[in-house]
């Protein structure tokens, strides 16, 4: 039994998210598929995390095991990657492929996440982002966001950040940063009146659909309907139905994960 | 009758191309009816050019004629434009509105345009820009087609790089620029192993196609199938099936026109 460690990117837009649902095209299912034709055995992958239908990711990373290790041959530059990749575009790449440690688990062994968001915040979209971001007219404060978001950084119970329908036992995480800025996310598409705003999120790891309740809440503070306290006192209170909106998934990128 | 200059942006994939018509959805045709049915008059729209299926538009310029002048409450920031980005939206935004001369005209006081061509040039594509890039697998040599775009600067008999059903009575334009670079497009999806190859085309005016044509060349110059003294070859024969092919609409963007 072999290991690898593969990085992927993906346009989330077609899938029906990542995990393998019967009767859906997921990014697992897809994967899975290609490994399976190239390899000619089963493959079962094991990701960093199951984004969210129509959320992006710029460098997922997977692994799985082979029972029979790779050849020189399909390492080389036009042999199995090159083939999987042939199968997966254009929605999906893998950009790296490593052999692991036998006990490399792209879960367990992960120290830290990154996860991007965008928001297309003028009067009317940008056309060339509307995949890639969520569409709100009116300026958000990106001070008083800044501000509110201290309240989630550290280690807390962060039940009030997650799904309700969330199987994991500890809802306890640690957010180690969030960055809000008004940055440009292009430079080949840029418009007169264009204002993005981007939310940097960094992690230990995070509970179901924690990554876009976070934003929904901070994304109330900018529009003034919540303070800063009121995002202490709903961290505390663990109930889900006091925080924001789940913000939608095309705006969201699961941009790194470090082992 | 009042005259009005608007500056547009659009997203060139589900159009069948800017000119009306019959029972296909264009750009003309769409924001025809968005003035239509917000002036409550009959408009006819005239572009800077008419850009083909597929292409798209950062700051594409059109004017068009209204009977009635648009009222101070119609030209405030909630009125006209509002609304006509509304219908609009999410594939075309009207990024500037102006009252224009009675004498300006789209086409015929234009000075100048630039597009902008994109090409992914790597392996596979990066799965962000399928939408707004001509994928090529090899590497281009941007050194040849620099060199070779030399042959095209300045006044010529452009009728080798022009569509064989073009109505232009004469074929003379002026390309005052060509710019080859491989500056990256994006900040927010960059992935490892990214190779972008940008070609910016600047002149007074442009046949039918003549700019995916002149790109559709100087990538069979990248490709080594043919060289710089080719090209000057190709432009003097007058003859389209001698240069190269017509690269993909959906790599075009219109940038900008000066007046």
């Amino acid at each position: 039994m072999t290991r690898y460690k593969l990085t992927i990117a993906y346009h989330g837009e077609k899938f029906a998210g990542f995990q393998e649902q019967t009767g859906k095209i997921t990014i697992q299912s897809k994967i899975e598929a290609a490994l399976s034709a190239v390899t000619k055995e089963p493959v079962k992958i094991m990701p960093s995390g199951r984004t969210d239908s129509g959320v992006h990711a710029l460098n997922q990373v997977i692994h799985f095991d082979l029972q029979k290790p790779l050849t020189k041959t399909q390492l080389s530059p036009r042999g199995f990657l090159y083939n999987l990749n042939n199968i997966l575009k254009p929605e999906i790449v893998i950009t790296e492929m490593v052999k692991a440690k036998k006990d490399f688990h792209a879960i367990l062994s992960a120290r830290e996440k990154t996860y991007v968001y965008i928001i297309d915040n003028r009067p009317t979209p940008n056309p060339f982002f509307t995949d890639y971001s969520w569409q709100l007219k009116a300026p958000l404060d990106c001070r008083a966001m800044q501000k509110a978001a201290k309240a989630l950084l550290g280690k807390h119970d962060f039940t009030a950040f997650c799904a309700t329908d969330s199987a994991a036992k500890s809802k306890i995480r640690t957010v180690k940063k969030i960055k809000i800025t008004t940055t440009h996310p292009a430079n080949f598409v840029k418009l007169p009146h264009d204002r993005f705003v981007t939310i940097t999120v960094t992690g230990v790891g995070f509970l179901k659909q924690m990554v876009r309740i976070i934003v929904g809440t901070l994304v109330s503070v900018g529009q003034g309907k919540m303070s800063a306290q009121d995002v202490k006192k709903i961290l505390h209170s663990r109930d889900r139905r006091l925080a924001g909106a789940t913000a939608p998934g095309q705006g969201l990128f699961l941009n790194r994960v470090k082992y």
